[in-house]
């Protein structure tokens, strides 16, 4: 990621400016404000403002006066029993605003979490630049033969070279006929940008409450996601652990590390705790979810 | 509105309490941080944390990377132009969360706006106050006539007594119902409180953006809503003109000053500009509209 | 339940009307259409209208042409693996519209909700009925102790006795009320109904997609929402069993009757698996969730 | 537009297959359902499925228990007053599901869109056909002048034919490019797809409510909107017409063919009106906002 010398020292003017506020302010966030976290080869994102802190999700679930007035203890165990019980709206009453530069096709996966407000550069109005996503050699891996939607083993070293090549090759050659049409042709914005590759990075102000947020990451953390997702969610996973960290850790122990175990799922793990023999063949459960379940718990499958 | 001495210190501590920030700050919303404004007779709104500023919708229009670095004039013009064209967008870049209180009756038209967050005060798991609405003498009015869902002309002071008298009464007397039913027979929370009436007070913590709380305050500050909420909507658009003082100026202006005029409206009004004679009767319009039209031009009605 | 003549005449009326289409339709549920399901002493619901079947998650989900060309056994197989992976906009592709008569507390309960679409009964509008919830005497029930926000013992046949007494003198007194200062005053009906207690019915039409509607089903048939709501989810959850029973029985599999177990508590279940001991306090477990742990699985708790 | 065999075979089958509802059908859109409207070169819109008609505005309206018992008349005034004074929720009552095809830098414009439903075909699980948008020659302009983000005078037809080839290359050329890396290196598709340019076709369901789907259309069809979005609004609005036509009349009267006039616009028409002379320089207008006001009605400016 490079920022050219405008951005740079927009941010370090944002960064340099403080005031006095009678909000609650998270130190640890704060010494992270406007700050990009490079992702990618070009991408970033940055924290541009925040509302609220482990107390605010207290104070609103108890509905107070004060910013939080007991025991941080209490207040530890209430955030665990919130989460554990699904009891979502306390975590909206907090809001993180964020900048982040990705490329269009992780866009598109990202905009498909409605409850969040998002202002895009707008490349009917402006040009985009000459900047656009290329894997590590080491990213680059073959379509996975388990799962139609992910990646298996990686690239040969000549393969990926062939590869990133062609990409890159691609990518030089749309760009330099986007500039074209827009000035041998004066071809409208709005129309150029078609000809542009899904690497391309677009920008955005993307603003969500915390309950919601968790939710994004839950899914975008995941092993099944994306990797080139995937590393924005952790990046934010961060952010969020520094900004609110007792709802970080219930979100770990809860959700980030839990298990959801279907009906007959329990009724295996029950009949095997009391001692009882139990097979796949009379489990309920689809050769997959049998497999799911041990791999989940970390036990060996039960034989015979 | 009378606060208990625990409510009272929590929210002096809470004003007293400051720490430096690099977010953006309002001087003038910060003056007003957690301060309650009292409404009616028991109810509040006061502002518990807020995000954004004039300059975060400006920043967010432009995904740029400082606070806001072009002129002042410059911003005044690009909220307008966006107020005006309704790119809202940008102004769900800024969020408020206040905390109210308020009677049930005005709740239940206030949840009706969904895109907010909000925690209520749970009357399953704690024992509401001995607090009712009971409007002021001058504020009771007859059913309009012409409107069936609002209020003609104030009772007269007999009448208005006798109402108050009423009111008073009952809320008194299922108040100490509620409470015998939960010491003498111990019912659960979640039943008693049935036999509450619709006048006695909730209160809120409620999140939102700034486009959502535009669009609801302008159409609770209408001079249609209900007095009763009325008055919140009134108090908030304070809050919010101290806030982000250009985005108000605009609203003002393009939305809550502003009138739409429909397809045969508009060529009305341009056959008389033109110096044609129209009427009721080729308008198009009908004798509704036709009043609506000219009174919300402040012009008489055309005649002949 | 008691419907007046003009409603019954029109339910009767809409329900003899039939028409051809080419959408698809699910037999059992038209059976159901437009007849109310009575609940409680007044309430009740009906369906209104449906949009999509089983099929139709299928159909989305694969983004097909037509109205569902495979096997059923794959669509079956499909279906169970986007609820179990939590996929859920494919049952976003369903919808359904219900008409609900519910007192104005469980209204309020339900109105939190907020993914859904609602046009409710004015007040300021209409004069509501005479008509208010009464607990049948075996649902009244004491606080419960272990649990702030639920019920104990039912009360004694004396106690309860007294308390719908009371409850029935309360609601039919302000009602009274409320009809006298709307002939006497004629004070404003948006004035008159605070005066109305909240045992009080309303009604609406309510629309909402499955999806959502799921997510409001396993929280209002849990056996911690209020009685008076959970008979609601109960009538709801039987209409949608009739509409897609296959994704009603995914849901039944993987969500109703399933368990998420936290991090720690899956460590623990896997060392009692492979026959290590475990005891509450080397568990990372408090209390409340190892009692929890053991009773989700119905197995006894480890001793020693 | 060019189905395949499959497609169209599935298509032909579901218009044959045809059932008995109790629920409102609308003969003209029963007519249209499933059948692809061609749109670009190789886009298309299809009604999938459809909720509600004209009258469940009105029975949403007015809670009633029949499917609409009032005389036609009145209806069609309901309608329009609900319209008229935005009470936008009866239409929320009505739902319709929509089969789009559409290029990739359009599906990013109408994702914007949030309070729908979508399932898009996914190029992590699905390889994309070849398909790409070649605009017509004639829809090629020049950047706008005076408008930052819209299109001027049509290119010359050499400059169109010159832009057309070198668009349709790179298309051509990057989807050899995308088979490759899948065909020679096993490249996972969800890498892969990044070297697509934006003028590749995708598609979705989509599923949204009439006023919501109103809102779009308010903004789609208007002509600052992107022509190839403008195509998709403009044939969804003629189904729309077909489905509601009541609800499209006072649509067109009361929002498409609508003006919105500010504070000072009104202040301005007023003073002519009564014959007092208005000139820009004490209209409290901005040149700009002076000149947009003349043009909405269509009258000369007033000089001097």
């Amino acid at each position: 990621m490079k920022l050219d010398a405008d951005a740079a020292a927009a941010i370090a003017e944002a960064r340099a400016s403080t005031a006095t506020t009678r909000r609650p302010t998270v130190a640890a966030l704060e010494a992270r404000l406007y700050e990009p976290v490079p992702l990618l080869d070009h991408g970033f994102v940055r924290v541009i403002d925040y509302m609220g802190d482990d107390a605010a999700v207290v104070q609103a679930a108890r509905v107070s006066y004060g910013k939080g007035t007991r025991a941080m203890r209490d207040d530890r165990g209430l955030i665990r029993y919130l989460l554990r019980h699904r009891h979502t709206t306390p975590f909206e009453m907090c809001e993180i605003k964020l900048h982040v530069k990705l490329p269009i096709f992780v866009a598109r996966q990202w905009i498909r979490h409605r409850m969040a407000n998002v202002n895009e550069y707008s490349a009917r109005y402006s040009i985009l630049d000459r900047e656009f996503y290329l894997p590590r050699a080491e990213d680059l891996a073959v379509q996975s033969a388990s799962n139609r939607q992910g990646r298996g083993d990686p690239l040969t070293p000549e393969a990926a070279a062939e590869v990133l090549d062609l990409l890159r090759r691609d990518a030089e050659q749309v760009y330099d006929h986007y500039e074209q049409l827009m000035e041998t042709h004066q071809l409208a914005r709005e129309l150029a940008r078609m000809d542009l590759t899904l690497n391309y990075y677009t920008q955005w102000y993307w603003k969500i409450d915390l309950h919601n947020l968790l939710h994004f990451l839950a899914l975008r953390m995941d092993a099944h996601a994306q990797y080139e997702i995937r590393v924005y969610g952790e990046a934010i996973g961060a952010m969020v652990r520094d900004w609110v960290p007792t709802v970080w850790e219930a979100f770990e122990d809860y959700r980030l590390g839990a298990v959801t175990l279907s009906r007959a799922a329990i009724d295996v793990l029950a009949r095997r705790l009391r001692g009882e023999p139990v097979a796949l063949a009379d489990s309920g459960l689809s050769k997959r979810e049998w497999t799911e379940l041990w791999e989940s718990l970390g036990v060996a499958e039960p034989q015979g």
